[in-house]
Order: C-alpha cells, then structure tokens, then sequence
C-alpha cells in the first residue's frame, strides 16, 4: 500500500501506511505523581486514545498529538473516573483498525480498569498491576482480596509476551510482561491470604493529592484547573 | 523453532525464542539526572548491553538484567567516557544475533557516539540529538557547528522510521524517529548558522554535577562510588 503523507506544523510528514503497519503507541512520564500517559495510535486513520493523562502535562500531550497529525476520539481514566464516556466490562473502544477491550479489575479502587489492546499485544494496567508491584487498597473503597483476584483472572491470563504498562511506576521502570509479572513480582506471587495480610499491613502515608483527587472522581473525573 | 527455557529466580520463564523473535528492550528513568538507559538483549543467546547507565541505578539495572536471565557483555556510555573497551567510528559491538554500529557524533562533547541497531531500526543518540531538542555545546570541548554536521550527517540519514532513544529528557517524553525530528525538532530545523546563534546564547546554568562527572570523563569514566 501507498504511503501515506499528511501536513504536520505547516511540513509534509510521509507516513508509512498499510494494515501491517503497527500501531503508533508513546509512553509519557509526569514526574510529580510518577504517573504514565500513553497515547496509542492508527497510523493509517490517525484517530488516537490518549490514556491516564494528567492534567498538568495537558499542554504536553495536546502538542505531541498535534505533531503527529493524530485526531485524538478519547482521553480515557484507568483509575476509576470517568468524565464523558462510561465504560463497562467488556466494551471496546475503536481507534482506526484497532481497539481497546475494557476489563473491569477492581481492588484499587471498585472503577479501575485494565484496557487491552483487541491482538493482546498490550496492556495498560492503570493501578491495578505495577511492575514488580500493585496498587495500595486502604482507601477508595479498596479490596486486597479483590485486587488479588483482578489480576489473576484478568491480566496474568492474557498471552505471556504481552506487554504490560502500568499507569505508574517509582523506580525508573517503563514496561513488563503477563511472562514475567506472575514469576517476579512479590506481592502477586503470594497466595491470595498471604497478599491480604501484606497490603492490609503496608502502612503507607496518605497521598499528596488524594484531598483533591477523591472529590473529583466522585464528581466522575470533573476538576477544576490548577490555580 | 522452540522456545528456550531459563531459570529466574528459582522459576521457570520460558522464552519464545526462533530468530524471527524481536530484540529485547527495556528503557529505564533516573529522575535526578533525567538520564535513560537502555538494556538491550538477544532473547535467544541472552547477551545483552546496557547502554548509558546512571551509578546510583546500578542496583536496579542489574537487578532486572538477572531478573531477565540475561547475560551482560558491557556497559556503554554514548556521552565520551570510555571505562574498559575504546570504541571508534564503525565499530560493531556484537550481542547475540545483533550488532550496536558506533557512530560518532560530536559536538556536545568531542567523544560522543551514537550507536545504531545493525537493523537501522534504533539509534541511541546520548547528548547529541534530544526529543525537539539537543546537547548543550558550552562546556567540555563542545561545539555547535560540529554538533549539527554530527546530527544531520550521522543521524538524520537513517530510515525515517528508525527510533531515536535519547539519553536524556525533561518533559517525560520517552521516544521519538528520525522522521520527526528533521522536522519538528525547533533547534534543528533551523539553518547551521542560525543554529550556532542559538546555542551561543543559551545561556544555561552550570550543571549540578559537572565537578564530578567532567574529572570521571577525562579519568576514562572511573569513578569513585556515592558516599
């Protein structure tokens, strides 16, 4: 198939087009929450998904999707708020040829989800599944037990080379696999009572945020901008 | 062909191996220094390289090339501090069924190199070319005309949809091609002597660790350990 070539910042960018292309996937870090945003792709249609975007790096976000002559359908939530478009187990949210299938995977909070692309290939795991960790479940409405159970049935059953991308990460690390995840992370490796007792145990300090972030997904994801 | 088997710590992580199998690479974040490295791996022989590492993520970069069952042959830096194996324009630094090509790509400082996957399909482009960005070239020999030969000659002439993994970002970006940067990167898009113009006046803090590491470089890169 042809190439493709659309007009980018007042430049021709050639695009390689054909359904074998992959899909355009970029991971983006905001350091204050450690948080992971990924924009995800169609190279052909440019129709793109943007998920666990922060709003400080907006300006960020907004521009690399300009840049890339991408037409942006959804930003979407992993963690449980959900502002335009409510999503249920199962869904499937189509960008272009591809799609994320939504699973519901509770325990962090009872609204996170874990979208995975429709070939498998990939995973975002929100706060659900970190690398070599999870999410903590002593506020929102967490559930270790729960947790315990999302992600054993549905991400450690997904194909074993699928990438996993977590919606954070504290030590430097940008991906993992359904391979190594069930062989090498301490908490998940557990049996489900021993994993109760750790995260029921973990004594951790109450986030920075968490006064400004609970009320706004109580109100379904609607914030007001940082002053 | 078969997949190979290895043991990780005490379990079995099975490996698809066959030579159709796609390189193994992990990018990995120092927020201090905003530094990446790059663990790259053969996932049939298990040889792996690290490129570009931070001493104070060595823990964490071993930890994970164990965790993997690799193997590492050497630790490269693409910034011109050269510890063990010297390395010169057109060397190839085999691992496995691949190859790194050393590029040299001055001008941030007179010993960078960029090296390039023996598929074209990645380049490790150190301080020379950064995501919309670049090296300084005020310190350390730097210079800003040799640097913008460096990156248009060695770097902007790869396949337009070969990655470019820089060492350094500010903004959280993790990737970028050297179909984008030829066009959207604002420094070099400009004419070589709009260029010089720009980087002579930067006018840029000193950095915060250049009494250490510039003394480290000029001793081949042998440093003395944090206290």
């Amino acid at each position: 198939m042809a190439g493709l070539a659309l007009r980018v910042a007042g430049r021709q960018l050639s695009q390689r087009g054909g359904s074998g292309a992959p899909i355009l996937l970029r991971q983006m870090f905001e350091p204050e929450s450690c948080t992971y945003t990924y924009l995800l792709g169609d190279r052909e249609s440019r129709e793109a998904i943007l998920i666990d975007p922060v709003l400080e790096t907006a300006p960020r976000d907004a521009q690399l999707v300009r840049e890339l002559g991408l037409r942006l359908l959804y930003a979407g939530q992993s963690g449980g708020a959900q502002a335009d478009l409510h999503i249920d187990e199962g869904d499937s949210i189509r960008f272009g040829r591809f799609a994320l299938e939504t699973r519901a995977s509770p325990g962090h909070t009872p609204g996170c989800v874990t979208f995975v692309l429709n070939d498998h290939s990939m995973a975002f795991t929100g706060d659900a599944l970190l690398i070599r960790g999870c999410g903590r479940t002593d506020f929102q409405q967490g559930c270790a037990k729960t947790l315990y159970h999302s992600v054993h049935e549905k991400i450690f059953t997904l194909p074993s080379d699928c990438l996993i991308y977590p919606a954070h990460d504290y030590h430097g690390l940008t991906v993992s696999t359904v391979e190594e995840e069930p062989t090498l992370n301490p908490r998940l490796t557990l049996s489900c009572e021993e994993f109760v007792k750790v995260m029921d145990n973990l004594n951790l300090p109450k986030p920075k945020q968490i006064d400004i972030a609970v009320p706004a997904n109580m109100r379904c994801g609607v914030q007001s901008p940082p002053s």
